[in-house]
């Protein structure tokens, strides 16, 4: 089974936002048997996405279309769809009562101009949008079984999980198609791409089945097993070795599977160990405590975060001594520790990190050049101190500071739970 | 004159990484005058590749071309352009000369397999690749001139800058093509993508110049206006009136011009009014400091930052007394307001903000939904709380919650600096 992706809105074409639908939905169709063989992205043009629906509703058995259900005078996807059905539109009742509920949920008025968004093209099913204001469409469009979803990220996703993934799976168990592609994500921090590749040697050569690739996103590494098989066990099966001779290679590298964070492996830990943490951040400004809190349930360990950003909020927060400010600098080894040791005696928790660092574009010197970032941790018997040289732009030393904080307290908490085994 | 972009990989197909090549062309040829109509991604699959190239160079007046230009197995795109052409593939001597030099200046040595890349296509012209192996080429394919440059982004982006540029602007001066796209961003906070439309009415009519019209990415609102025209500064004389005209529609909903985020926005009014801020977060868990510390700087206003998760947190470093809580709950209009009073007064600034919610996705009740969210902004002169119902997944709560925040604090001090006039 073929799917091809469709894209539409003038913002991608004029190159002013990325196209991070068609990424998402590309990974969702493999583990479901589903080859994607092609993306194509028009703009807010009726002529170009009639074309695109005619043409590729020819070739493909699957049609994912994204964009251009919203209210505006721009969002023509609707009218597209009716043209190429030859259909006209209907209001639809139902889809009308769900948009009005919505801005009453949301205790907002709603502007006429949302009505729209209740016309449907005449004999398609509405798929319920549970979080905006955009139905979704499913009809047979010529050859393929296509399926029309919100462009906003979170509404499209959601209605993909709820809806049309139901759906693809009916489609293939009906058409008796065999062969799925299952794929495996290993999550690695602490090394690079090419470190990586050395470590895995013949193993990530190309035509093998599993395939094993490995790809980078905000600075973390995927290595990504690939299988073709029968169905999902025979999949699995191959997998299964491959994973396991690179977990024996790589060890303590891989902190976790799937999409799964950084930040979210170490809550687990803690949670799992009953362990707790506060943190303080002077150049993350906080960043930290926002990935450890991004999954609910950080209240079972995070016990405080303090953002000290100027050097009083360090002293009177944190009690570091201005004497120590005065004497080393607030970007200095024996900062980084006072901030992870106090916040760790203020909340009383089992530890206390603590990080401060310049993360530039300005204020960095010879001595004490950009990227510098002291990240500590403390526990009952002990204060380790890290020096780092980020490279890259502000952000990526924040992100770096961040990942490596973490890492550090993963790599503690590894070593407590093999003591205590 | 129009443009579409093809990006040849697998990995783009597979949704393993995301399709960078083709945003970034897409930025630089309306400035050129030249119209992006489409993308279209395809995998490394001869058929593929070439039934798009025969597509593509029908309708299109320029074709963009990157990737599988490579030295391996996967790279097929010489092969396909060679069959649409129906022309052999020929050896080039320069190209191959180039290859070897760039070995020597790598000091690595040349594999055999990187002779593929000096076989081009009968009749092409080649386009040399000063930082990697790769030539690239051009050609008339069909109604197009056709390029095809490597998959690797800098090696794409030298090569646009220094050949296909120019061969793009002697082409539009041939054609007698001339003009430019020039586009605008407005930022708008606060209201939703329909209100806009309605405020903004017949403006955001389609086929107009300039073309207004209104996006939405992490939920924030851009308000784009793109004008065509000779120059570019007869292209900025048309944007000004209706720029003008936006701003008196939408008044303080804009927050900020281009890319500049609502944080950032914040930050710089603190600045130039020099007033100070402390923040107390528990639901968004330091999302708003880090938002707030995302531009350096933000020393000279942002005093301290507390993540009190726990409630303990909340008493002990804030003084939020427990009988408060334990009347109220720790999500409370009482709560929310105590957190911005303390952080204000323990870090002695001007502003204290505070946030208490129920992020979700457990946690709620009949009572206190998920997505309750209490935002507190407190001043010399009071403690204003604000109660908000945030519709979305964790994600979209917390965001939606630190971006109110930001949102009340710049009202406050527009009012403020409206008053000191």
């Amino acid at each position: 089974m073929k799917a091809i992706i469709i894209s539409i809105g003038d913002e991608l074409v004029l190159g002013q936002v990325a196209d991070t639908n068609a990424v998402w939905l590309s990974q969702q169709l493999p583990p479901l048997g589903i080859t994607v063989s092609e993306h194509v992205t028009v703009g807010d043009d009726i002529d170009a996405v009639t074309a695109a629906l005619t043409r590729t509703g020819q070739t493909a058995d699957v049609l994912l279309v994204t964009g251009g259900l919203g209210p505006t005078d721009d969002d023509l996807t609707r009218y597209a769809l009716a043209k190429v059905l030859a259909v006209e539109l209907e209001l639809r009742r139902d889809c009308l009562e769900q948009i009005e509920k919505f801005f009453v949920r949301m205790n907002r008025e709603m502007s006429p101009t949302n009505r729209v968004q209740a016309m449907i093209p005449a004999g398609c099913e509405v798929l319920a949008n549970q979080i905006g204001t955009a139905p979704g469409i499913s009809v047979r469009l010529a050859a393929a079984a296509a399926f029309f979803l919100p462009g906003v990220p979170s509404e499209m996703k959601k209605m993909f999980d709820e809806s049309v993934k139901s759906k693809l799976q009916e489609l293939i168990s009906v058409d008796g198609v065999k062969g799925v592609i299952v794929c495996r994500a290993l999550r690695v921090v602490g090394t690079g791409e090419s470190n990586i590749a050395q470590m895995l040697g013949g193993m990530m050569a190309r035509g093998r089945n599993p395939l094993v690739n490995s790809t980078v996103a905000d600075g973390m590494i995927s290595i990504k097993i690939i299988a073709r098989s029968d169905d999902e066990t025979s999949a699995q099966g191959l997998i299964e070795p491959v994973e396991m001779e690179i977990r024996k290679r790589l060890g303590n590298l891989i902190f976790g599977c799937g999409d799964e964070t950084l930040a979210g492996a170490v809550a687990d830990m803690l949670r799992r160990q009953r362990r707790t943490l506060a943190v303080a951040e002077s150049c993350t400004g906080g960043w930290l405590a926002k990935e450890l809190t991004d999954s609910s349930g950080a209240s079972e360990f995070l016990q405080a975060g303090w953002v000290t950003y100027s050097n009083r909020a360090k002293t009177d927060c944190l009690g570091v001594s201005t004497d120590i400010i005065d004497s080393y600098g607030a970007v200095s080894e024996q900062v980084a520790g006072r901030l992870a040791a106090g916040a760790r005696q203020i909340a009383q928790t089992d530890y206390g990190l603590g990080i401060t660092g310049i993360a530039g574009p300005t204020g960095g010197t010879d001595e004490k050049p950009v990227g510098l970032v002291y990240i500590a941790l403390a526990d009952e018997t002990e204060v380790k101190v890290i020096r780092n040289v980020f490279p890259g732009d502000r952000d990526q030393v924040r992100r770096r500071a961040v990942n490596t904080a973490l890492d550090a307290l993963r790599h503690r908490l590894i070593q407590r739970n093999a003591k205590a085994d």
